[in-house]
C-alpha cells in the first residue's frame, strides 16, 4: 500500500473546509474537524478524514442537519437527555458530554443520554474531555446493525462501542475504547480489499454458518458478538451490546436495535423507526468524589506499572495498557504526520472537487 | 449425579442458622441468606449455599468481621465511599446500593465505590434492588486473581462481573450479568469433578501455553479473557476487567489486581496489600431522569419481543434475553425447590455439626 504523509494542519484545514461547506458554523467545524483528526492522530485510522465522505454522503442524503439546534429536552440535577436535531455525532457528542461535565463539577457525576445524533466518531474523544478535569470520562454510542445476538442469523445490533478512561499520574489515562462485536467493521474492510480472508469467529453468512469470507457481511452475513460462539462467551458480548444499545437509545429515545439509522453504504434506514436517529450515552464522574484525585492516581499508576512489567508468554509482546499504543501514536504522528492511504487521499480530492474546494 | 431438593424457606433458615452462628446479628444473618438464597432461586448454583463453606473458612481465618461498622467515608451529593469494614460483602453490598438509590431519588443518579469488603454473592442481586424502584442499576466487583491479561502468563485479574439491570413493562427485567473472563471458575471446576476437558479458549497453564485441561487452573494456570486470544478481542475482555479493577478498587482504597484477596481455597492473601479488603461498584439511575418510565418501558419492551422472535439459525435454539433464564428458574424453583447435588449437601451437614447447628 502507498502512503502519503501529511502535517496534522494541513488535514485539519482541508477536514474544516469540508464541514464548512456542508454548512456548519465556524465553531462546528472545528470541533467536528478537531474530533476526526484526534482519531487518524490516535492511529484508529478508519474512524478520521477517511469516513468524510461518508458524513457527506448521510448529508446529501438530508440525514444530517449541519446547523442544528441541539438542545436538552429532559433534565435532573444528574441528569440530562438531549435531542441532537440530526447534527453530526462530531459536535452532538461533545455538547452532550459538556454537560455531564457541568453536572459533575457541581454533584459529583453527570450523565447524559442523546437522541437523534449521528455517527460520534472514536468513542474515546468524547470519554477524554472528562480526563482533563480528573474526571473519569463514560461514553457508549449504538451504531449500524451488523451485528447478530448469539443463536441468530439476523443483524440486529451495531458494533456499539464503550469506552471508560481514566485519568493517572505519571502514565498518560488509562482509556479502554473497544467495540463489543469480535471484530469492528474497518477490520473486514481492510481484509475484503486484500483479498484476505478472517480468522473464524469475527463473522458469519446469511444462513449463520461461520464464514472467513469478508464479503459475507455485505451479502446478508453479520458481525459476531465479542466471544465469538456460545462457548466461548458470545452471549456476554451480546449482554454488552444490548446494554449499550438500551442505555444511549431505549434511555434517550433514539432506534436502537434494527432500527439503527446505519452508517454504512449498503444499508438503508428503517421505514419504520422506532425513535428518532441514533443514540449515545455519557457519564462523567469527578474522581475525588471518591477519594483525592491524587490518591487515585498514584494507585493507577502503580496498577500500570504491576501490568507493564507482567511476565510475558512471548517475549517479543508484552502486557499493553488499554490506551497507551494510541497515546505512542498521537506524540508521534504530532510530530511526523498522519500518513493516508492512497485510495483515501483519491477519495478526499474527489470530494473536494465536488464540493468545489482547494484538494488536499 | 445425585440430586436432593429442598424447599426454598428450609435452605434458607438453615442458612440463616450458618450466619448467625458466625456472629451475624438477625437482620444481617436474614440478609445474607437472602442474597446465597437469590443465586440458588436463579439457578446460579455456583454463587449460592454451596459457597457457605467458604464464607466461613474466610471468617475462620479471620479475613470476614461478622459484626462490622459499615460506614460512609467520603461523599458529594451522588457519589460515596464505603468502608465495609472487613464485613461479608453479602451484607456490605446491599447497604452501599441503598446509598446509591437514595441518592439517586434526590438528584437521579448514585454511585458507590466500597473497600475492605468480601465476596458479594451474584452481582444481580445488587443491581436489581434499584430495578424495583424503577432504576437503572450497575453492579461490579472484583476478585480472586485467576486471569491473565492477553500476552502474559501471569494471574493479575479476577473474573470481575459487571452487571447492568433494566425494569421492562410485560417482561421481566432484562439483566446483563456476566464475568468479563471467557468462562467463570465455577465451570472449571464442575469440568474437573467430571474429568471432562474444556474447550480452548477458557485457560492456559502456567507457561502461557494453551489448555483444554481444568485442572491446570489450580497448578500456576490462569483464566483468560473474554474473546479467548488476541485474534478474536482478549484485549477487549482484559480492558473490561481492568475497567471493574479500577472503579471498584483503584477509586475505593481497595486492593487491586494480584493483591485482591482471594476467595478460592488454593491461593493466599497477599503478604503487602496495596488496599483495604476487595473492592466493589454500585451504580442507580432514575429512569425518569431521562424520559418517563412507562415510555422506556414500553420501547424496552418493544426491544425485548423483537429480539425474542429474531430469526434462529438451529431451530432449536432461539435468542435469549439477558436475565430471562434466571428468572424462569426462580419462578420454577419458588414451587418446585432448590435442587443441591450430593456433595453439596455433603459439605453443609459437615458445615452444621463444625458449627454445632441442626443439619439441613
Amino acid at each position: 500500500m502507498i502512503f502519503h504523509t501529511f502535517p496534522e494542519e494541513r488535514l485539519r484545514n482541508f477536514t474544516q473546509n469540508v464541514f464548512l461547506r456542508m454548512g456548519c458554523n465556524e465553531t462546528d467545524a472545528a470541533l467536528a474537524a478537531d474530533v476526526l483528526l484526534r482519531s487518524d492522530l490516535r492511529g484508529i485510522d478508519s474512524h478520521g478524514v477517511a469516513r468524510l465522505s461518508g458524513y457527506i454522503r448521510l448529508w446529501e442524503k438530508q440525514r444530517i442537519n449541519a446547523a442544528p439546534n441541539i438542545r436538552v429536552v429532559h433534565e435532573t440535577p444528574t441528569t440530562a437527555t438531549v435531542d441532537g436535531d440530526a447534527g453530526l455525532g462530531l459536535v452532538v457528542a461533545p455538547f452532550a458530554m459538556k454537560i455531564a461535565m457541568e453536572k459533575a463539577a457541581i454533584y459529583g457525576t453527570g450523565w447524559v443520554a442523546v437522541k437523534n445524533s449521528n455517527h460520534f466518531g472514536i468513542a474515546g474523544y468524547h470519554a477524554l474531555m472528562a480526563v482533563e478535569r480528573d474526571m473519569i470520562g463514560i461514553s457508549m454510542t449504538n451504531a449500524s446493525p451488523l451485528v447478530a445476538p448469539t443463536y441468530s442469523s439476523e443483524r440486529l445490533l451495531g458494533t456499539n462501542p464503550m469506552c471508560y478512561a481514566f485519568p493517572a499520574g505519571r502514565y498518560p489515562p488509562l482509556v479502554v475504547d473497544m467495540a463489543t462485536s469480535a471484530a469492528a467493521n474497518g477490520k473486514l474492510e481492510i481484509a475484503q480489499r486484500s483479498n484476505s480472508p478472517i480468522p473464524e469467529g469475527w463473522a458469519q453468512d446469511k444462513e449463520g454458518r461461520v464464514s472467513t469470507d469478508p464479503a459475507e457481511l455485505k451479502a446478508g452475513g453479520s458481525l459476531l458478538p465479542l466471544g465469538s460462539d456460545k462457548d466461548h462467551g458470545s452471549h456476554k458480548g451480546y449482554g454488552l451490546s444490548a446494554t449499550v444499545d438500551i442505555l444511549t437509545a431505549v434511555l434517550s429515545g433514539a432506534n436502537y436495535g434494527p432500527w439503527v439509522p446505519p452508517f454504512v453504504a449498503f444499508l438503508e434506514p428503517s421505514a419504520n423507526p422506532v425513535g428518532e436517529g441514533l443514540g449515545h450515552f455519557f457519564g462523567a464522574m469527578r474522581v475525588d468524589g471518591f477519594r483525592p484525585a491524587a490518591d487515585f492516581k498514584d494507585h493507577l499508576d502503580n496498577w500500570i506499572e504491576r501490568f507493564k512489567s507482567a511476565k510475558t508468554i512471548d517475549p517479543e509482546k508484552r502486557v499493553i495498557i488499554p490506551g497507551e499504543p494510541e497515546y505512542a501514536f498521537e506524540q508521534e504522528r504530532k510530530v511526523s504526520g498522519i500518513p493516508l492511504i492512497d485510495a483515501v487521499v483519491n477519495d478526499l480530492n474527489e470530494l473536494a472537487d465536488k464540493l468545489e474546494i482547494a484538494r488536499l
